[in-house]
């Protein structure tokens, strides 16, 4: 296209291939870059490799890590305990727990959920790391943190099947309302699941 | 934050600083990167490079063009009418028109627009290259397609105002409803301006 050079081209053909961000998006992305000091174009250049180069997976929990840190942090911080192991689809779920504090238990990091439709079975999954963790002994509950949508609960199905003795509890998190949400705009399988998950009021 | 490696952190930081990308955006496309091939990831980065270090900007019409090509490749052809200069404010709005086809002269850009509240004076923009190239003469109408808002207004009057008599034509692009809009919900100054723009239907 006239107008349209090589050089802004191909880093718009480049952003437009990461999700969420269309040809619009990319072309005034592009164009912020292009007018951006050279060092702000350089300093995300050089993060990109180095996502790329300086990470890698966890021996036990296969989240991500340092390069060179195996294992990662949370499994190497022996102030977690090691009994409990919470699992989730993907590293972001990680950081959304650790943002509670409210765990303190270790992960485990399936990259992923069994769907079918997407051709992604448990073979696609790092079940098998789960299982042999926990076969070799001391995990007391796996809680199952995978999304609350379709593939996540086929997952969660699927591990707890799988775990069967192998572990004493197999916990699945709760479903329900969202704090904060109105009753009134919750969609039906919400509303059904808070009923079915309600626990009795402790009283004096 | 635990959970949060530092080439993740640093890459979050650097996607962060993109305009209308947000913390879970950046988050969002992070962790995509990490998944994705290495190549794709490098690819991105050596665009991202490229596009600082391969783009110029032409000396005729202010627009960018590769480092190397100068004048860029409009000013240098010779089937577009060097006597008509159409005036914008961004490479992008360059490209929106090109994809047009509907004008066949020449651009000059102004790489933004006149406002005061953001400290944008007329010497920040490319104003003195266009007043230059116009008195050089040769030019017989200059069409003002900066953005229909108050910004681009403003710039527009300006640039009227500074041209003067250089130039016999000075042209605004027209305001009015957009095509395939619906008046019931166009604002009250576009219905305005599509009413002072009106033009007398041709009869047979």
């Amino acid at each position: 296209m006239a107008g349209l050079i090589a050089p802004v081209a191909r880093l718009i053909d480049e952003l437009n291939r990461l999700p969420g961000v269309g040809r619009k998006t990319a072309q005034r992305l592009a164009y912020h870059v292009l007018r951006a000091p050279a060092d702000e174009a350089r300093a995300l250049a050089a993060a990109l490799v180095a996502v790329k180069e300086e990470v890698a997976y966890c021996s036990v929990c296969c989240n991500i890590t340092e390069a060179g840190v195996d294992p990662c942090a949370i499994c190497a911080d022996p102030r977690r305990d090691a009994a409990r192991i919470c699992v989730v689809e993907e590293p972001l779920d990680v950081l959304a727990i650790e943002r509670t504090g409210e765990f303190r238990g270790r992960y485990h990091v399936l990259h992923g959920a069994i769907s079918p439709i997407d051709g992604i079975g448990p073979d696609r999954l790092r079940v098998s790391e789960l299982l042999a963790r926990v076969r070799t002994g001391g995990v007391e509950e796996v809680i199952l943190a995978t999304n609350p949508n379709l593939e996540g609960e086929a997952t969660a199905m699927y591990l707890a099947d799988q775990l069967g003795a192998a572990v004493p509890i197999v916990s699945r998190i709760a479903r329900g309302l969202p704090v904060g949400g109105d009753l009134e705009y919750a969609d039906d399988v919400t509303l059904i699941r808070s009923f079915q998950g309600r626990r009795q009021v402790e009283r004096g």
